[in-house]
Formats: structure tokens, C-alpha cells, sequence
């Protein structure tokens, strides 16, 4: 099989993907119960905020192939809790990803199976690399939309469930105007 | 095997990659006999220009896990031909690249083992995928630096042999103050 070379614009100061072969939108109600306080979730589920948006490129899910993205995130908090990504392992744990922050601040918090978790601050020209294995979410805590650009192997699957059960072990949120990371397991 | 994470900063404007695990200069006399005119090479090698800089990251030779890295090509030529990479196959065939343009205007030249050859444009946001099976080399048509950020399977390995033995299919030269891509067989 001949794969074809392919190229696509990313805009290095929104973060905006065109030509990307597939685009996502999340809003609050496409992630019912990921954050940590139901009551605030349930308030603003009448306005029901845009999340995040997704672009991304495709390739065939084969070893060596990569795919590349971009996500862009609001500035917002649920409660006390900054918009953030779903999050997920990846399938195949063997996998990394890379990222590249384009506009904006944010954290990149990454989890292991073992409960170890980790929290990385995100400016413009941040490279980050989520090492095989880890679960990784990717949080605003800035007050412009926070972006970034990333790549992972094409055959690295998702897993979502794992973290729809369990939640990662940290998780972000606003103390005193400032980002704070806390363990998942504090009251809210 | 507990892979760290790990951050490094690029400069999005300059393509500056600090705290690369390693770091390339690549001189005029690094790559004797890259490029067409063998005088005019003959010529610059009393000053042996730089023609670019590379960093990149370090992680593990593993399947999944990935590496990242920025070229910087310095403006200039060879004779007619624009400074370029020297250009490499991956060993393994099946391993694909991004790459992420961020400051100048530069080309990607890449080439299959079937002699089949292209070049696409990079300016600043252009994100482009070397298929798997494919040769790529990067060169500078512009005036200023051009730089690239890119990502590529840990495992996916170089070889530089075919190409300096075969070159690329195609070269990109000066015509009339205008990038131009010929057949590599073309008389100078």
C-alpha cells in the first residue's frame, strides 16, 4: 500500500487546524460527570458551554504511521474545576504522544495505571511528551482559549472508559485566582 | 521500564529547541558531495558555511514511544541549488514523520524507492506527513532561516547511506530569483 504525503494548515497563533479530516466539538453535556462538582455541572448544563474542539489528520492505524492534531480549549471553570479534556490511555500502552503548545496556559496531567500522577505546565513552545502508558488530559487554566498541537502513533487506539470509571488521581482548580492541583480525592 | 515525562521549550518564532538531549551542526564540509556543482561546492568550502543546526529528544528505541526535534537551515546556496538537509531514509521502512513548519519558507523533497519523487511547500503552520517507505530532505528557499519542528517513531532509525550514494530523484534550484524543482539528473 502507498500512502499519499499529505499536508495541512495549522494557524501558530489560534491553534486552528484547517483541513483536518476529522473535527470534534465537545460541550459540557457531551461529558456529564467528568468533573468533580455535580451541582455546578448542573447549572451551567442550561447554557451548555462549548468545551473543546478537535481536528485531526488521518492515517492508517498501522505501526509507524503517525497522526497529528489540534485542540483547542476554553477558558471556563465547572465549580472550581478549569474546562479540560475528556482524557484517555491509550489503547495499545505502549504508545507516546507529543505536544506542542501553541497559545495560551495550560497543564497537560498525566496518570498511571498504578495511581501515580503528575501535573505539566503548558506555555506557548512547550513541548511535552507523554510517556507509553500514561493517561493524559489536557486542562486550561488561562483565561484566553489555550491550544496545542500533537502527534501519536496512528495505531494507539483510545481508551476512554477507564477514565470515565475512575477519573485521573489529580485534578485542576482555582484557589485563591490561582491554578491549583489537588487530589481527585479532596471534597469539593 | 518507567519512562519519565519530559518538557523542552521550542521557540515558536526562531524554531530553537532548547533542552534538546542532542545537538547537530551540520557544515558545508559535513556534506562533501550533497550537492550539484561540484566547483561552486569546491568554491564555499573555503568559508564552509553552517547550513543547519538540529536538535532533538531522547526516548527509548521502542515501538510507540516517539521522538522530537527542530531543524534550522541557514539562508543560502550552493551554486544554484538551495541549502538543504542532507536528507535520509528511515531503516525502518514503515515508520512515517511530521513535520510542523514554523518560521521561513522552505521545501520537503521526498522520494520513494521506486524513484517516484515530490516536493511540497512549507511557510509557517504548514504541517507535513512523510508517508511511511519515503526519503525526506528539507531545504531553505528563502531569505532568512527556516525552521521545523517534527516528530517520528523512537524505533524508526536512519539511514543516510542510499542517499548519499543515490540522491533524491529531484533538487531544488534557483531559476530567474524563483525556487525551481528539476530532475536531480540535469546538467548544472
Amino acid at each position: 500500500m502507498t500512502v499519499p504525503s499529505l499536508t495541512a494548515l495549522l494557524d501558530l497563533l489560534s491553534g486552528e487546524l484547517r483541513d483536518a479530516a476529522a473535527t470534534y466539538t465537545r460541550r459540557l453535556s457531551d461529558m456529564r460527570g467528568y468533573y468533580r462538582d455535580p451541582e455546578a455541572e448542573a447549572r451551567l448544563l442550561a447554557d451548555d458551554p462549548l468545551i473543546y474542539t478537535y481536528g485531526e489528520s488521518f492515517a492508517p492505524e498501522v505501526e509507524g504511521q503517525l497522526r497529528f492534531g489540534s485542540t483547542i480549549i476554553q477558558p471556563g471553570r465547572v465549580g472550581d474545576e478549569y474546562f479540560m479534556t475528556r482524557g484517555h490511555y491509550h489503547a495499545r500502552p505502549e504508545a507516546g504522544e507529543v505536544y506542542l503548545a501553541l497559545r495560551g496556559h495550560g497543564m497537560l496531567v498525566l496518570d498511571r495505571r498504578d495511581g501515580r500522577g503528575e501535573a505539566l505546565e503548558l506555555r506557548p513552545g512547550t513541548v511535552a511528551y507523554t510517556p507509553p502508558g500514561c493517561a493524559h488530559r489536557a486542562v486550561n487554566v488561562g483565561d484566553e482559549p489555550f491550544s496545542f498541537f500533537s502527534v501519536w502513533p496512528a495505531n494507539a487506539g483510545h481508551d476512554y472508559a477507564s477514565i470515565q470509571r475512575d477519573g485521573f488521581s489529580l485534578r485542576v482548580v482555582e484557589r485563591n485566582g490561582r491554578p491549583t492541583v489537588i487530589p481527585a480525592r479532596s471534597a469539593p
